[in-house]
Protein backbone atom coordinates (compact mmCIF):
# COMPACT_ATOMS: atom_id res chain seq x y z
CA UNK A 1 0.00 0.00 0.00
CA UNK A 2 2.50 2.88 1.12
CA UNK A 3 4.29 1.25 -2.43
CA UNK A 4 1.66 2.54 -3.88
CA UNK A 5 1.24 5.90 -2.54
CA UNK A 6 4.26 7.10 -4.22
CA UNK A 7 3.16 6.78 -7.64
CA UNK A 8 2.08 10.12 -8.35
CA UNK A 9 0.57 11.99 -11.27
CA UNK A 10 3.07 14.48 -12.92
CA UNK A 11 1.13 17.27 -14.22
CA UNK A 12 2.48 19.78 -16.82
CA UNK A 13 2.49 22.70 -14.44
CA UNK A 14 4.19 20.49 -12.05
CA UNK A 15 7.39 20.05 -14.22
CA UNK A 16 7.35 23.43 -15.92
CA UNK A 17 7.78 24.86 -11.67
CA UNK A 18 11.10 22.20 -10.85
CA UNK A 19 12.50 23.54 -14.36
CA UNK A 20 12.00 26.93 -13.43
CA UNK A 21 13.52 26.44 -10.29
CA UNK A 22 16.75 24.17 -11.07
CA UNK A 23 17.28 26.23 -13.93
CA UNK A 24 16.55 30.16 -12.64
CA UNK A 25 14.33 30.44 -15.36
CA UNK A 26 11.09 32.75 -14.90
CA UNK A 27 8.27 30.07 -14.86
CA UNK A 28 6.00 32.03 -17.53
CA UNK A 29 8.96 31.92 -20.03
CA UNK A 30 9.31 28.04 -19.20
CA UNK A 31 5.63 27.76 -19.93
CA UNK A 32 5.45 29.35 -22.87
CA UNK A 33 8.36 27.70 -24.68
CA UNK A 34 6.74 24.05 -23.15
CA UNK A 35 3.36 24.95 -24.72
CA UNK A 36 4.74 25.87 -27.75
CA UNK A 37 6.65 22.34 -28.06
CA UNK A 38 3.59 20.31 -27.19
CA UNK A 39 1.37 22.25 -29.32
CA UNK A 40 3.75 21.67 -32.21
CA UNK A 41 3.65 17.88 -31.61
CA UNK A 42 0.14 17.90 -31.78
CA UNK A 43 0.18 20.13 -34.83
CA UNK A 44 2.78 17.73 -36.72
CA UNK A 45 1.05 14.73 -35.73
CA UNK A 46 -2.48 15.41 -37.04
CA UNK A 47 -0.76 16.57 -40.50
CA UNK A 48 0.27 12.99 -40.45
CA UNK A 49 3.74 13.28 -39.51
CA UNK A 50 6.58 11.15 -37.32
CA UNK A 51 8.45 12.57 -34.55
CA UNK A 52 11.49 11.50 -33.33
CA UNK A 53 13.28 12.49 -30.79
CA UNK A 54 16.94 10.91 -29.94
CA UNK A 55 16.28 8.86 -25.81
CA UNK A 56 12.60 9.24 -25.33
CA UNK A 57 11.36 7.74 -28.65
CA UNK A 58 9.04 8.37 -31.40
CA UNK A 59 5.67 9.08 -32.09
CA UNK A 60 3.63 8.12 -35.26
CA UNK A 61 0.15 7.74 -36.44
CA UNK A 62 -0.72 3.99 -37.17
CA UNK A 63 -3.95 2.80 -39.12
CA UNK A 64 -6.02 0.24 -37.16
CA UNK A 65 -7.76 -2.26 -38.92
CA UNK A 66 -11.76 -2.64 -38.67
CA UNK A 67 -11.78 -5.05 -35.53
CA UNK A 68 -15.24 -7.49 -35.08
CA UNK A 69 -15.83 -7.12 -30.93
CA UNK A 70 -18.37 -8.98 -29.36
CA UNK A 71 -20.01 -8.75 -26.38
CA UNK A 72 -20.27 -11.85 -24.61
CA UNK A 73 -23.91 -11.05 -23.23
CA UNK A 74 -25.08 -10.22 -26.83
CA UNK A 75 -22.96 -12.98 -28.36
CA UNK A 76 -24.92 -13.20 -31.63
CA UNK A 77 -24.16 -9.47 -32.38
CA UNK A 78 -21.15 -8.62 -33.92
CA UNK A 79 -19.91 -5.28 -32.83
CA UNK A 80 -17.66 -3.85 -36.13
CA UNK A 81 -15.15 -1.03 -34.57
CA UNK A 82 -14.10 1.07 -37.70
CA UNK A 83 -10.44 0.94 -39.43
CA UNK A 84 -9.02 4.48 -37.32
CA UNK A 85 -5.95 6.45 -36.81
CA UNK A 86 -4.01 6.00 -33.61
CA UNK A 87 -1.21 7.70 -32.15
CA UNK A 88 1.69 4.68 -31.11
CA UNK A 89 4.41 5.74 -29.24
CA UNK A 90 7.85 3.78 -29.48
CA UNK A 91 10.03 4.15 -25.93
CA UNK A 92 13.72 5.27 -26.40
CA UNK A 93 16.37 2.76 -25.70
CA UNK A 94 17.44 5.13 -22.88
CA UNK A 95 13.46 5.30 -21.34
CA UNK A 96 13.28 1.50 -21.75
CA UNK A 97 16.83 0.70 -19.90
CA UNK A 98 15.73 2.91 -17.36
CA UNK A 99 12.43 0.79 -16.51
CA UNK A 100 14.39 -2.16 -16.77
CA UNK A 101 16.56 -1.46 -14.15
CA UNK A 102 13.57 0.02 -12.05
CA UNK A 103 12.33 -3.63 -12.59
CA UNK A 104 15.43 -5.53 -11.56
CA UNK A 105 15.48 -3.54 -7.98
CA UNK A 106 12.00 -3.74 -7.43
CA UNK B 1 3.12 8.20 -53.93
CA UNK B 2 3.48 12.48 -53.52
CA UNK B 3 0.93 11.78 -50.46
CA UNK B 4 3.84 9.50 -48.89
CA UNK B 5 6.82 12.27 -49.25
CA UNK B 6 4.55 14.97 -47.54
CA UNK B 7 5.13 12.42 -44.19
CA UNK B 8 8.00 13.59 -42.66
CA UNK B 9 10.18 12.77 -39.82
CA UNK B 10 10.46 15.77 -37.35
CA UNK B 11 13.10 15.71 -35.18
CA UNK B 12 13.81 17.57 -31.82
CA UNK B 13 16.42 20.04 -33.60
CA UNK B 14 13.76 20.79 -35.86
CA UNK B 15 11.05 22.01 -33.64
CA UNK B 16 13.64 23.92 -31.15
CA UNK B 17 14.51 25.71 -34.59
CA UNK B 18 10.67 26.56 -34.97
CA UNK B 19 9.63 27.08 -31.78
CA UNK B 20 12.61 29.88 -31.17
CA UNK B 21 12.04 31.31 -34.39
CA UNK B 22 7.88 32.10 -33.89
CA UNK B 23 8.88 33.17 -30.17
CA UNK B 24 11.80 35.23 -31.08
CA UNK B 25 13.97 33.17 -28.36
CA UNK B 26 16.99 32.71 -28.53
CA UNK B 27 17.59 28.76 -29.55
CA UNK B 28 19.99 27.88 -26.53
CA UNK B 29 17.23 28.73 -24.20
CA UNK B 30 14.28 26.63 -26.14
CA UNK B 31 16.46 23.62 -26.10
CA UNK B 32 17.85 24.04 -23.12
CA UNK B 33 13.86 23.60 -21.30
CA UNK B 34 13.23 21.12 -24.21
CA UNK B 35 15.71 19.22 -23.14
CA UNK B 36 15.01 19.85 -19.16
CA UNK B 37 11.48 18.60 -19.95
CA UNK B 38 11.91 15.42 -21.75
CA UNK B 39 14.58 14.42 -19.07
CA UNK B 40 11.88 15.22 -16.37
CA UNK B 41 9.85 13.08 -18.48
CA UNK B 42 11.93 10.06 -18.82
CA UNK B 43 13.30 10.89 -15.14
CA UNK B 44 9.48 10.59 -13.38
CA UNK B 45 8.32 7.69 -15.40
CA UNK B 46 11.41 5.86 -14.77
CA UNK B 47 9.79 6.11 -10.89
CA UNK B 48 6.67 4.73 -11.75
CA UNK B 49 5.03 8.07 -11.69
CA UNK B 50 2.22 8.98 -14.21
CA UNK B 51 2.32 12.13 -16.33
CA UNK B 52 -0.80 13.56 -17.67
CA UNK B 53 -0.55 16.77 -19.92
CA UNK B 54 -3.84 18.08 -20.79
CA UNK B 55 -4.70 18.31 -24.37
CA UNK B 56 -1.24 16.18 -25.31
CA UNK B 57 -2.48 12.93 -23.48
CA UNK B 58 -0.78 10.39 -20.42
CA UNK B 59 2.18 8.09 -20.23
CA UNK B 60 2.16 5.85 -17.94
CA UNK B 61 4.02 2.51 -16.53
CA UNK B 62 1.90 -0.90 -17.33
CA UNK B 63 3.12 -4.20 -16.66
CA UNK B 64 3.40 -6.66 -19.86
CA UNK B 65 2.16 -9.91 -18.30
CA UNK B 66 4.40 -13.03 -19.69
CA UNK B 67 3.03 -14.25 -22.71
CA UNK B 68 4.09 -17.77 -24.63
CA UNK B 69 4.80 -16.96 -28.20
CA UNK B 70 6.05 -19.47 -30.99
CA UNK B 71 8.13 -19.25 -34.06
CA UNK B 72 5.85 -20.70 -36.92
CA UNK B 73 8.92 -22.89 -38.25
CA UNK B 74 9.55 -24.37 -34.43
CA UNK B 75 6.31 -24.83 -33.34
CA UNK B 76 7.15 -27.53 -31.51
CA UNK B 77 9.65 -24.87 -29.22
CA UNK B 78 7.76 -22.29 -27.22
CA UNK B 79 9.72 -18.92 -26.49
CA UNK B 80 8.66 -17.29 -23.10
CA UNK B 81 8.43 -13.72 -23.52
CA UNK B 82 9.20 -12.36 -19.77
CA UNK B 83 6.42 -10.36 -17.96
CA UNK B 84 8.23 -7.04 -18.00
CA UNK B 85 7.42 -3.19 -18.06
CA UNK B 86 6.04 -0.81 -21.11
CA UNK B 87 5.84 2.73 -21.47
CA UNK B 88 1.85 3.70 -22.12
CA UNK B 89 1.13 6.38 -23.66
CA UNK B 90 -3.08 7.18 -24.03
CA UNK B 91 -3.60 10.30 -26.36
CA UNK B 92 -5.59 13.21 -25.44
CA UNK B 93 -8.65 13.91 -26.72
CA UNK B 94 -7.61 17.15 -28.71
CA UNK B 95 -4.96 15.03 -30.45
CA UNK B 96 -7.65 12.47 -30.92
CA UNK B 97 -9.62 14.77 -32.38
CA UNK B 98 -6.88 16.28 -34.84
CA UNK B 99 -6.16 12.88 -36.13
CA UNK B 100 -9.87 11.59 -36.80
CA UNK B 101 -10.91 15.20 -38.96
CA UNK B 102 -7.39 14.65 -40.83
CA UNK B 103 -8.92 11.10 -41.16
CA UNK B 104 -12.00 12.14 -42.53
CA UNK B 105 -10.34 15.03 -45.32
CA UNK B 106 -8.36 11.89 -46.75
Amino acid sequence: MAKELEKNTITKKKLIYSISQENEINPQDVRHVIQAFLDKMVEHLSEGHRLEFRDFGVFEIVERKQKIGRNPKRAAEPIIIPARKAVKYTPGKKIRQLIALGDEEA
